[in-house]
């Protein structure tokens, strides 16, 4: 099957929010192996949502909507789409009856517009969806596949994955298997240039390369008849693509560094604490962000200002007054501090200017990254070339990470 | 002027990456009174390009598209748009010359196929680009207006900034004023239904709103032959709304609550600490994501596992037997602790269990908010109704700053 997706949204076209539906609607329908042709967003109008939905069935048999399934005015997708397939929208009293329900459950009252989410184009299968008050539908006409999902991703990703994803698994017919191949230290055209050959002579396997914030990764991707012939077909390429570039290779299944750095932590049984200046958190953050991290992390400060590196740390006024919090020293300091308190075997620290000025004199993008790792202890100093708070944070944990993973790498 | 964004880029229909350029170019083009009509993402592919653009200019006279503008094989953008324009690709030595100094001073050699990059389409502008090896261009037949940038933000951003945008307002006609109104407790619809009169009796200004996450925003927006005239009709009509809705209102300039609160900190003077546990660092990042955090923010700890806990913040052993981790009685000892070592007025702290799993038979989603605001102690429950850990985690930290915000006014 080939695909458009289409999001409904004025709010979109503002710049107001990010279409993160087309992002998780892409990656699920590739993986189930449809091919994913395009992405159109119009606003809450008749006239464009029409051309739009003309324009994707001259080259796709499946559209999925999202949005514009609200309770408000402007929400006309239903309306238009009943048009499109030359029906009529039909009132359902028992869908009107489970919204009612639904705002009960949440002790609201139903506005009187929330009634026109119970109205459907005739012919439809209507999709649950328990999560909001917008269900959604499937409609087609044998030759044509819609499926309409409220906006909300806590309303459309269960509802895709419930009632949408088992559908088109139904019609596919070939199969795709692909990996994401994470790699690092190598630039996106150096990449591609090592990979030339394989990429030109080949039609199937795929390989396409990404450049992702600090590093490279590339999708190697086969659709064959069967899954076993399409996963052959990747592994076959895989052995000549480790040749090219296995040295830069660090994840063969999409795994982050991150969660290699965690897994690893696990295995060898070692607990991790952190000591933030600059990152300010998002190092702890991050880590936490997976769940079981408590399994590895023990804790975390966060000492934002010089009293609090002193006072939590052990931080020496003198080598704050003589070399200044952006300095080796104090990175050096942090991380013993917090190994005496913490206990914990492998402790991290970071301290930096993340901008959007020069701080005691330290560029902006400067940034110490200390460790402690099984009683021994490395300070290393690193440069973001940008002037972008965020960006240099996000390097900076980047960094740290891979600082904590190269040192587990050592003890292997 | 009307505009479609055209993205070009397999790994957005692939959904590895986000396109977060459709969101800033939208709102920058609204901001210049520029009607963005439509999104649209293809492929590298010559057809489905073609068609786009085609599509594109029956109801638009602009387009901006970003990506595909890379060096490798599959970038057919500038070969396919000097098509669409009846035109051919020429070679620019000196922009091949820019390249290649680019490439030394990031201490790399250029690869072979960099040299794709020079070519551009005969009468086309050239649009320098200083983050990246590919220039963008600016190519019209009168009528028909199209800027090409790279794909990669750090690269288009600046690009957009410096010579398209001057160039769009010497086109533009009327002029655009909006705000972005926020409010915190009331639902869209409910906050729709209120507006309903606005609303409908009137085509400009207009109201549009939407919802976010734990709350719901709203867009006031007018067009009019200057921005003074478009300012007062937006101003006349916020008398109304504010009669209205006024009560749920806390900013009329789309500042986040949580900057509004650091905001009331500097100004009264107050420190913030925090102790955090379920959010793991996640609200002290959100706090040092603003620069100048450190005025207001003094230091967290992310007592992650019980021992740190009691390490850190002096949490009694019998406290967590007796009560659990999870419990007003620890979210309370954790604030007190905090004070104790941090001496800042404004202690604020959480625990709970952001999922996937209940823990210590506290159900997924509840949580504990710890205040010690100016020596008074205060702790509230909460219970986010979504098994997510991140939308878990995100909604303890809206209710920190909350929490945070109202003591805040309370000693207004």
């Amino acid at each position: 099957m080939k695909a458009t997706i289409l999001t409904i949204g004025t709010e979109i076209l503002f710049g107001t929010i990010v279409n993160t539906n087309s992002v998780f609607l892409s990656r699920q329908l590739n993986d189930l192996g449809v091919d994913v042709l395009r992405h159109i967003t119009v606003g809450d109008n008749r006239g464009r949502l029409l051309k739009a939905l003309q324009e994707a069935y001259e080259d796709c048999d499946l559209v999925i909507t999202t949005g514009g399934l609200g309770p408000t005015e402007d929400d006309l997708t239903k309306e238009t789409i009943a048009e499109f397939f030359g029906t009529e929208l039909v009132d359902h009293p028992e869908e009107l009856e489970i919204i009612r329900k639904w705002f009960e459950s949440q002790g609201r009252v139903m506005a009187p517009n929330n009634v026109k989410q119970s109205w459907f184009p005739k012919g439809s299968v209507i999709l649950p969806n328990p999560n909001g008050t917008a269900p959604g539908f499937y409609l087609s006409d044998g030759k044509r596949h819609i499926y309409v999902l409220p906006g909300p991703p806590r309303e459309n990703v269960p509802m895709f994955r419930d009632h949408v994803a088992p559908r088109l698994s139904a019609h596919e017919d070939g199969f795709l298997f692909y990996k994401i191949i994470r790699t690092t230290g190598i630039g996106e055209s150096d990449l591609e240039t090592k990979l030339l050959d394989l990429i030109d002579n080949q039609t199937d396997p795929t390989i396409a390369t990404y450049a992702k914030p600090f590093e490279c990764t590339f999708r190697v991707a086969s659709k064959r008849a069967t899954l076993k012939e399409a996963q052959d077909a990747v592994e076959e390429c895989m052995i000549k693509i480790r040749e090219l570039v296995g040295e830069y290779i660090y994840s063969e299944d999409d795994k982050e560094l991150i969660e290699i750095m965690m897994a690893e932590l696990k295995e060898k049984g070692l607990k991790l604490a952190c000591a933030e200046s600059m990152t300010g958190g998002m190092f702890a953050k991050m880590i936490t962000d997976v769940p079981g991290a408590s399994k590895v992390f023990s804790r975390g400060v966060v000492t934002y200002c010089n009293e609090a590196k002193t006072s939590e740390l052990d931080v020496k006024p003198e080598t704050l007054e003589k070399y200044g919090a952006i300095s080796a020293q104090t990175a050096e300091e942090m991380v013993r501090g917090l190994n005496l308190y913490s206990g914990c075997p492998v402790c991290i620290s970071v301290t930096g200017n993340a901008g959007p000025d020069a701080d005691e004199g330290k560029p902006v993008g400067q940034f110490f990254v200390g460790l402690m790792f099984c009683g021994k202890v490395t300070v290393k100093e690193f440069r973001a070339n940008r002037n972008n708070r965020n960006y240099i944070r996000e390097f900076a944990c980047y960094q740290m990470v891979k600082t904590v993973h190269n040192a587990l790498q050592s003890i292997d």
